[in-house]
């Protein structure tokens, strides 16, 4: 069973509601974060919180809670929560608009959710993802806007693929919710301009440092399919392989020896954390 | 007092909420319409309906009512609320998530609300926009997503301007919530490209045809800014002057008379609606 603290009150997951002249929902102006524990601990939160900061800062949206306050609030999310990890949400809008437009007061809101991660098929075959010319609006702030991911979930599924990765003037940014590396020769490629700047990506590059030349740069979608690997990171993903890309197979659709070292490297990290 | 219809059910505007795992919520996946009574009559209601079944279609979340049954709604809220006149929005949301991604059933809110209508000074002076250089994301879709207009309104209160303009490339196209018309001698000129399709400017230029030549075409800023006179159109405002955009003052900041004359034909179509 989950709960959610909702500007102060901590009410059931299946019982929190929020009024309909939110501005989130009224305008799509609200921003949001999401990470998960391992050992019941929230993975990397300082810099989750840094993130969910530097998001409210610039979508102009006051944050009204201090740091300790919410490292306390998750931590009383976590303990009510009764399976054995969890995800966190973090939602913050403009809050309610007695005209559909003007901001007085924000709404907060923090969940425990059940984690949905990536299946063991997926770690041992890659991923097949679709390409789509689109770059995020504002894509260093995390904000609700999926509208075009949404929209392309009927490709996705018809293409038999799980997700779809954005390309914009030749290069490509990120995928729906997380972001792309991939490997040539002894090079670990991965985009530092119009993405979401994930956290996992942030771990990964520190773990792989001292194994590979890391180079952050654009890439374009035609080097992409050229890669000896690539692979995914995020929250629930970690290290996911990418075995096709459209119709091109990666590394003739076969996991590649260094992203399952990555991967594996993760894992290392997050048992220990 | 207002109400609202959410899927099926009428509670009070006040009590009506929604769960906070809505796809419009958490993924900005929802798109909405607005209307207004005059002589508690919905005001061009086949037009709106149009135009939000046309959303629904481009955004992929299929529409749970069909046309009469909106219609009856939209009737009865009406009847409910005890102001002379009143608004309608209808929001359309890719549903409950189990997962906070899988669309299962969309969620329908249909509410009657107070109008905030344009100041009876505004339309005596006109009112002064900025202009910020962006174009709306998939502009012929009435999404929720007005992220940068919420973003931009501390600077436009700071200009001391009631909106923004958007332009893009050169070209304008449209207001944070309204659709936007030059005069150039006996032409009246308004943008066909990256605008949502107003169902007062589609009014007014079936009342204008009739006086004057009516060019639908892109219009750069700088002609803007060069236009005998300019003038916006929603909903609420109908026929508004723009009388500034940034530091340019339109017509010498004066309202001009072929603006006073569409006002006036716009006024007399709807008291007699």
């Amino acid at each position: 069973m989950h709960h959610c603290w909702f500007n102060g009150t901590i009410t059931e997951f299946n019982d929190t509601k929020i009024h309909v002249s939110d501005l989130g929902l009224l305008r799509g102006y609200g921003l949001f974060d999401y990470f998960r524990t391992y050992n019941q601990k929230p993975f990397q939160w300082d810099w989750y919180w840094e993130r969910f900061e530097k998001s409210a800062k610039m979508l102009r949206i006051p944050n009204p809670i201090k740091k300790e306050e919410a490292f306390a609030i998750v931590n009383d999310l976590i303990k009510k929560q009764t399976e054995e990890e969890c995800a966190i949400r973090f939602i913050l809008t403009g809050g309610y608009a007695p005209d559909s437009v003007k901001m007085i007061s924000p709404n907060l809101l923090i969940c425990s959710e059940s984690l949905h991660p990536s299946k063991v098929e997926e770690y041992e075959n890659g991923i097949k993802v679709i390409s789509h010319e689109y770059v995020r609006d504002i894509p260093l702030i995390k904000s609700i806007d999926y509208k075009h991911f949404m929209i392309l979930q009927q490709d996705i599924k018809a293409a038999n693929a799980s997700d779809v990765i954005f390309y914009k003037n030749g290069d490509i940014s990120e995928l729906s919710r997380s972001n792309v590396f991939m490997f040539v020769g002894k090079q670990l490629i991965t985009p530092n301009e119009n993405i979401l700047f994930g956290i996992t990506r942030r771990t990964v590059i520190e773990l792989a440092r001292p194994h590979f030349e890391i180079i952050e740069r654009n890439i374009s979608l035609e080097e992409l399919l050229e890669a000896d690997e690539v692979f995914t990171t995020s929250t629930t993903k970690k290290v996911l392989p990418i075995s096709q890309i459209d119709d091109t197979l990666i590394n003739s659709g076969k996991v590649g020896e260094k992203s399952k070292f990555l991967l594996q490297l993760i894992n290392d990290f997050v048992a220990n954390w």
